[in-house]
């Protein structure tokens, strides 16, 4: 069957303002944000706006054994919702509905392209929450968290979004309609499916429904950052936070390519001749005062050079502002680091257990001399989870290829330390190489094992994750 | 090839002390302690001593094409350890090595024998907790746990076995070894196989080491009693706790007939003549107090007859004790029940949504009724998880059909209030059909093609989830 007929299909069953094959459309829908991926022209872009239409793409898709690729807000940084020639884009922003709240059970359902902040606003007017919070998060999905198994700040004392899936509605890619999970707060019916399907990059199926456990909203935090004369004296602070047992609800890295990126881009005041800022936070109700001390005196004790705890919550907001903008302003310093502009980042993801995250962070600021490449370090240490950010000159091959060099050092480095190839960012395109290693062959087998018998055509999305 | 080929073979790789075949034990280890369910008589009973005694025995026993059946101490409540006529059980108990605690880090690596109690009482030593304790943790493995994703009281606030699994390692039915997870706080490395594994009753794989994350040790708990007049006030103070963000360590519930059993086993100073009784504790250090204030006063507007907090930790301790009690107290109620000790429990586990627990309290009692079996309640009230216990007389066979009728009459129940056919007892042999109902016609079907890419031949333990 041509191409033309799967399109007449799709139109059929969304109708045409849902099937989009305008050419700059496809273009802006190639990709996410992920650097070093391939990426190719979709045939259409589909906006199915019920799990019945999401099951019809899939077997329209099918049927013509035509590749399905899964969007949601494209701000992945793995490369997972890049298309591939002539596949059919499954964007589901126009699945955005929040179908229910319950304050009791502490659950909301929702469609896969609710925005995380949406969601968020949302549970907040009962007094409930939704912690994963992706550095995405105003204006990622909920689909896309879960699908990636995004991480985030909060995630060092809450959890990342797959502690919060409970259960899942997923077209197969047969075009079944399978549920998983549950909405109860415990329940061990079968395997668990739900677990299976997050962060399986839509690999496995495409997610249309999902069902989040909410917490109570937490306590107003206390902030504090302190400042260090060298990044490992800063990841030996984390290792002695986390050995005396204290929970921080927020405990950043930034480093002093970082700190000086942030007040180029907009002056925060931060400390930018430090080596390394961390940035913890404590949200412990009438104990948070005495908990913020302790996390203080650790600092103190890891040889910090100066400990300055934020006076109010605007001053605590400030700071944390400062540490969203690392990833912008480190864009634009990359940029602005080379001649025509040509500058870029790789960014880079990887987590150690705590205990090794000194020696981790030591090992990168090795690489970066070795390979001659500046790197710039940022991240979740409370979770030993680090993006180094790598800079490049996108003009010039020799840059790029010792940016490559240095992105694999890393990766090696981090699998050394017994750490992962991705504490948050997935696998998609940009790591299947590092997740062959750091599952070996028997692990590589059962991914295909499962893929096969989940999707024997190997249609849904295909070339992510194995 | 012969049966005794097998044993031969089994007898090469592990030596005969570790291939039992002595009639008394093989009958002892024929099943767990559910009810209901089918048993038979095992060829052999193994004793492995490291993983790769454990590939050799599923490698020899596929290559005879015998099934085996993983066993840890035999004390799960679904069959999912009972064996099959001349299976081969594989016993994980002379595996029962701690291999590693890493205080920095917050995880241990424990041999899948190790019981429950003795690795709570290693990490307690560096001040660290492992949070999941299932009424057997004196004597269940921590294998028997992941394999089980067992849960138990604390999971109120802390969450069930699957929470604390960061990875595996798990001989797979090629006799492969597969390792799964990782040491990290977070991790998105490729399909979640810790969580496929943990829960799937060793009918994908035999777990045979485990990485689990701890805790820093809580603070102190307080505890009250809260007396009530219905099952059904009970379970509105239970929703009302959830809905006002209240997050108790810990909160029980306990019904007349189990209050009565109780304090004919042991008393225990119990109100004997309450409808039902909350047991509830707070672990919020400095702000313990107001927290327990706050839980006692929602009791109270939800109809409690009486509320009494333990004045302190021995009597806390005590009201502990008595709620641990209930399991053999009640088996001692249904024993003396019928006369010649005939009589017999029963043993049910079924979770809603909290906001439906009233609902189901309820539908218990009417269902008891309409069955004519008495029916006791008990359980993990604060997450909709709860336990009714059915009254049998064995020798009776109307008396057990009833008590098969309300067992189904309650499962149905659990479903139409949208929730789940098993909290925490697992599916095993008993609940498989209503796990079927649950998943729907799809979901089985992905199970079975899970189960068919992982296990072909259909040898590890056979008969079981699915």
């Amino acid at each position: 069957m041509s191409a033309s007929t799967l399109l007449d299909d799709l139109r059929a069953v969304l109708g045409s303002d849902a099937v989009l094959t305008d050419p700059d459309l496809l273009r802006g829908h190639e990709r996410d944000e992920a650097d070093l991926c391939v990426a190719g022209t979709p045939l259409a872009v589909t906006r199915p706006r019920s799990t019945e239409e999401v099951a019809a793409v899939v077997r329209a898709a099918g049927r013509h054994g035509v590749p399905v690729v899964p969007q949601g807000a494209r701000t992945g940084l793995a490369g997972a919702a890049n298309a591939v020639d002539g596949a059919v884009v499954l964007s589901t922003v126009a699945m955005d509905a929040i179908l229910e709240i319950d304050p009791v059970s502490r659950i909301a359902v929702v469609q896969p392209g609710v925005v995380n902040a949406a969601l968020g606003a949302a549970v907040a007017r009962h007094g409930l929450w939704y912690p994963p919070d992706p550095g995405s998060w105003e204006s990622s999905t909920i689909g896309g968290n879960a699908a990636t198994n995004a991480g985030g700040m909060c995630c060092v004392k809450y959890g990342v979004t797959s502690e919060y899936v409970l259960g899942l509605e997923v077209v197969l890619a047969s075009g079944e309609v399978l549920r998983t999970g549950r909405r109860t707060a415990k329940g061990v019916a079968g395997y668990d499916l739900t677990r299976l399907f997050v962060g399986s990059e839509g690999t496995l199926g495409v997610i249309t429904e999902v069902t989040v456990a909410l917490r109570p909203a937490p306590a107003e935090s206390l902030t504090l950052v302190a400042v260090f004369g060298s990044t490992a004296a800063a990841g030996e602070a984390v290792a002695r936070i986390a050995a005396q047992g204290l929970s921080p609800s927020l405990l950043e890295l930034l480093d002093r390519t970082h700190l000086a990126a942030i007040e180029a881009y907009q002056p925060m005041g931060l400390r930018d001749d430090a080596e390394a800022l961390l940035l913890a936070a404590v949200d412990t109700g009438p104990r948070a005062a005495a908990d913020l001390a302790e996390v203080a005196a650790v600092c103190e004790a890891a040889g910090a050079e100066e400990v300055y705890a934020a006076t109010d919550a605007v001053e605590a907001a400030a700071l944390l502002r400062a540490r969203r903008l690392a990833h912008p302003a480190m864009e634009r310093y990359a940029a602005e680091a080379y001649p025509g502009g040509n500058g870029g980042l790789i960014i880079d993801d990887v987590a150690v257990p705590r205990g090794a995250l000194a020696a981790l962070l030591d090992g990168v600021a090795r690489i970066a001399a070795e390979c001659e490449v500046p790197i710039g370090v940022v991240g979740h240490a409370g979770d030993g989870n680090m993006h180094p950010n790598i800079v490049v000159d996108r003009a010039d091959p020799a840059s790029l290829e010792r940016g490559r060099r240095a992105f694999d050092e890393i990766m090696r480095l981090g699998l050394e330390l017994g750490g992962t190839c991705t504490g948050e960012h997935g696998v998609g395109l940009l790591k299947r190489e590092w997740l062959a290693r750091e599952i070996g062959p028997v692990g590589v087998r059962v991914h295909q094992a499962i893929k096969a018998a989940l999707d024997p055509a190997g249609l849904l999305n295909p070339g992510k994750v194995l």
